[in-house]
Formats: C-alpha cells, sequence, structure tokens
C-alpha cells in the first residue's frame, strides 16, 4: 500500500530537518553558509517567532516520520483586493532522493488550499532565474510569471 | 525653503488617501476594481490587522499634511540567513504628480534603513514586468532581478 505523506505545521523536533533541507541546494549553498548549524541560537529564536505568529507558518511534507519536504506560509494583511490577506510563499524545498513523485504539487497544492480557506485571493512566491524547471512546475499549478522579483542584500 | 517629506507609520486617518494612491494606477486599474472604497469593512478590519501586527507597517511619505506616497513592509521571521528577518516590501506608490522628484527613492531607503535597524539581511519586492522603469529605480538602489515574481489568483 502506497504511503500517504502527511503536511503539517513543524514542531521544534522538525527544525533539524528543515535546516538539512534549506542547505541541500546547489544555489543556497553559493551563499556563504547562510543556513548556520541548528544550534544556532538566532535560528532557534526564528523557529519560535514564525512559531508563535499567526500569519507565519512552518510546513513539513512527513512521510511516516522523516522530513521530506518543506515551505513557508506568510499570510500577510493588505489594502488591496478588498482588504484579502496575500499569500507569500518561500523556502520551498523537497528531499533530493524523493523528487519527481508529486510531493512538491501535493505541498503546493495543500499551501493553496490553506491560503483559499483564509480567505486570500493572491498566492505569491519568488524562483530564482536559475531554476527553470521550478518555474515550469509552478506554471503548472497555475502561477505566472508576471513580476520581476527582486532582491537586496542589507 | 524646501519642504521635507517625511516618512511615518500610517494611521486610521491616511486610509483613504492610501487607497487613492493604490488605485491610481493604470496597471492596477487593469484589475478588477481590487481597491474598493474606502467605506468597505474588510479594508477597514486589514487595516487595524496591520496597525495590530508587529511584523507589518504601512508607510506613507508625508509633505506637510499630505500623503503623496505609501509602501507596505513586512518583515518575516525565518530559519534562512543565520535566523534574520527577511524585509518584504510591496504596494509603492508614489503620487503621480509627485514622481520624479526622489520621493520614491527617499521612501525606498527610508524603508531599507528601517529594514536594516531590525537586523534584516535580505530585502525583496515583486515589480510588474511592464514596469520597466520601476526595474531600472530598483536597481539603482541596489536591488537585483535575480528571481522570477510569480502570482497566481486564488
Amino acid at each position: 500500500m502506497k504511503r500517504v505523506v502527511k503536511f503539517r505545521i513543524a514542531d521544534r523536533s522538525d527544525v533539524p530537518a528543515v535546516l538539512d533541507l534549506l542547505d541541500d541546494d546547489s544555489i543556497s549553498r553559493t551563499r556563504e553558509r547562510l543556513v548556520p548549524a541548528g544550534d544556532d541560537a538566532a535560528v532557534w529564536a526564528a523557529f519560535e517567532a514564525i512559531d508563535a505568529d499567526p500569519r507565519n507558518e512552518l510546513i513539513v511534507a512527513d512521510d511516516d516520520g522523516a522530513v521530506i519536504g518543506t515551505c513557508q506560509l506568510t499570510f500577510v494583511p493588505s489594502l488591496s483586493r478588498g482588504g484579502a490577506e496575500r499569500l507569500i510563499v518561500e523556502a520551498v524545498r523537497v528531499r533530493d532522493d524523493r523528487r519527481g513523485h508529486g510531493v512538491g504539487r501535493a505541498m503546493m497544492r495543500w499551501a493553496l488550499d490553506r491560503g483559499r480557506e483564509r480567505g486570500c485571493r493572491l498566492a505569491q512566491l519568488t524562483s530564482d532565474k536559475r531554476r527553470v524547471e521550478a518555474h515550469r512546475f509552478y506554471e503548472s499549478l497555475g502561477f505566472t510569471a508576471s513580476h520581476e522579483g527582486m532582491k537586496l542584500t542589507l
């Protein structure tokens, strides 16, 4: 019988696996190790901040106890679009040995449904221009690359 | 003597002027009037949500009591980049009769400084691909169009 991957809000015990996923990425690695070791106090404080914030959710894809995917959802209140929140998805990752089997697609669909349930009218994300396959993936979910995603290191 | 434009967090009395700025935009107008009349309860609720949220700030450019620009800042806690918050800037507008005089530039610099003061290590925004002048403006501030900005109407 096919195992079913569950999607849920991360708890503290998931943080090391999530950090591994964030770091296990050829483009992320070109940044000077921006995901520090899991014992960094600032990273734990960031987890606590996300966990306590009703407008931020760290999500994991859980396959029988193994964290094989993650994303972060941010619900941004806005005066545009009739006062609806806007759903921002960031830090989407699937473990490299589990790609190509629909885990990312199922996780994104779950995330978009979660946005719809909250009344969000728009979902958005930015994806590195080098990740051409990722763009095709997001377009297959209905996203349009209508905007430039601009970044500035502070 | 040159008047000095001040940047500050919006209060309730600024909301109608901010809605006018959000609506006074040829690209926004191609959406089916997504900024409703200022008396819409959902829009007021959205303002209250932003105002009460320590990670969201609605900013106005105030020229001697007249609101001539706006943007919204969202500080997103993140496990990446050593646990630093990421600054997202959205809904950047300058009143059309006041463009080309540095108000937008001063407002963005003020916003980026505000992000730095909070310890943000990355600022990001999305800008409609049709707004070519806007991209040049953001690039002149140091932004790089490194990402696709992908959107999906829910």
